[in-house]
């Protein structure tokens, strides 16, 4: 048990935890370690299933031992091996969380395995569908956040998400929440609790190599931007509605000067070959403008810890 | 006096407020009497000195009678005609609000004049160089708010400019808050209080024609987008880093398939013509994100009293 005041919300009481806060589950990321140890500290953690990798997802299963933790999936990709779903689900995960793609398809499967359905949205529009298909906790994602997303700001999508759909499901707020004042802020906007992505890949169990750290943490939010190139040098076929937002740096100043993008065998190779040396002028860190109130990697125990007593600070001053 | 319990902020102590609320001056919608309805219900009223007209400016001065309001500038286009500063600073503004351009050439003016120096900016760096020039107060906009803009969200830009700002200047929050809700989050986020545009365009007292409010009602927050067309349209070279958000209508539709854009003659006349008859299929409504927020158009009067119980309610709620 980690030492704070609790704040109690619907999520809290569905999911029986003191900090209404998930981690995001962001593929390659967010492995069984982070998971586990963001629900040991008493908020919900996710495995990110990413782009499937049924051995990988094993062992971050492994991983996260007998703690319970979710686990997510970029649903597009899932929908081509859609046995890495029911894989995920014979785990018993304490929920699954569907992104970026058509959740009606799986939706039924999720709920049949009783295991409760976030669904991750960027417009009102998506928030109708999702609660129509049966989500439990619609995870409203504002475009400030890192990695995928769409246009949307989290300021306006929660509130409006939280109006047309928090009858029928939870809400949470997502992007640009990286401390206590977003927690807190979140909470003025009606939402059930926050997802945190940047702060958690910025956590030591994060499965994020020092060179990204280091580059990230001495960015400021101005520093980065949405674009394709990442998607297009790992020769992802992305939905055209997202994009992905990262840092700013050396690789994707190059690139975007260049009319046809990072799609040759060797930008590819060269992009590969960085993600895996940690070289951040090679490939950028994924990450939200949410960096610019990040200054350490810390433990993910002790980000719930400051992130609650922050917000309890907010709280408390009004 | 309008009958709603106040919120004290550093915003509020020092313009003798009631409430931490602030109109934004938007060019042509923000005149004279909806800035006086402002100041007057106990938030800061600005006039949208906008292009710069002193003809409709002295119109606008007539109409906010004795109440002390503000007046705001669009800066590059100030710039080119700086003798309205002059003429502005001269009616004693109870505050001037300079946006969009290079604040430095202008600051000593007005603080000259002893007028209070609000500065939108719409990044840290930009938030640092105002604090640098001698702003008092900087207004923190994210990319969901109507109007000219650029591409950080308010989520992440306010607690930022905070840490770096608020030792020296106060920071306001705008971009996204259309309700109570709104101004409860920028306090937490550490705002000394909130611009609100698209609310306050959504007045009685906003000199919108009937057509555009009637428009902007029905849409929802998904329903708006930033581009260059509005001003391609209108002939305005706004430096390449802003553009302007508003509907997705129409009008906006098809230009966006046009490689050009409206720059010939009639397109520019047809657009024109649009504005003026209220025609919101022929021109877009300049409305933010939040305008999904706003379901009715009312008087200036009733959005204070309206904000202040809802951020109240939210407030206590915690």
């Amino acid at each position: 048990m980690v030492d704070y005041a609790p704040i109690s919300t619907r999520l809290t009481e569905r999911f029986g935890l003191d900090a209404p806060i998930v981690s995001a589950p962001m593929a390659f990321a967010a492995g069984g370690a982070l998971a586990a140890a963001v629900s040991r500290a008493g908020a919900l953690g996710f495995i990110g299933g990413g782009y499937g990798d049924a051995d990988w997802l094993e062992a971050q299963w492994q991983e996260a031992g007998n703690q319970p933790v979710g686990c997510g999936f970029i649903t597009w990709k899932m929908a081509q091996s859609p046995e890495l779903l029911t894989l995920a689900l014979d785990r018993k995960p304490a929920a699954m969380f569907l992104s970026f793609g058509e959740l009606r398809p799986h939706a039924e499967q999720v709920k049949a395995a009783g295991v409760p359905l976030f669904a991750q949205v960027q417009t009102l529009a998506m928030a109708r569908d999702a609660v129509a298909a049966g989500a439990d906790v619609i995870v409203a994602q504002g475009s400030e956040a890192g990695g995928h997303g769409a246009t949307r700001a989290t300021m306006t999508l929660v509130p409006e998400v939280v109006d047309a759909c928090a009858d029928k499901a939870l809400v949470l707020a997502a992007g640009g929440i990286a401390d206590g004042r977003g927690l807190a802020a979140a909470l003025m906007l009606g939402a059930d609790g926050v997802l945190m992505g940047t702060r958690f890949w910025a956590a030591g169990e994060a499965l994020v190599a020092p060179g990204f750290h280091d580059a990230a943490l001495m960015a400021d939010g101005d520093g980065t931007l949405r674009s394709s190139l990442p998607d297009k040098a790992r020769g992802y076929d992305w939905p055209g509605e997202f994009d992905i937002r990262t840092l700013r740096n050396r690789w994707i100043k190059r690139w975007q000067e260049d009319p046809v993008g990072p799609v040759s065998p060797d930008a590819q190779e060269g992009f590969a070959k960085a993600v895996a040396d940690g070289d951040a002028d090679g490939a950028p860190a994924i990450v939200g403008e949410g960096i610019g109130l990040i200054s350490a990697v810390m433990p993910a125990s002790e980000i719930v810890v400051q992130t609650m007593a922050q917000a309890k600070a907010a709280l408390a001053r009004w």
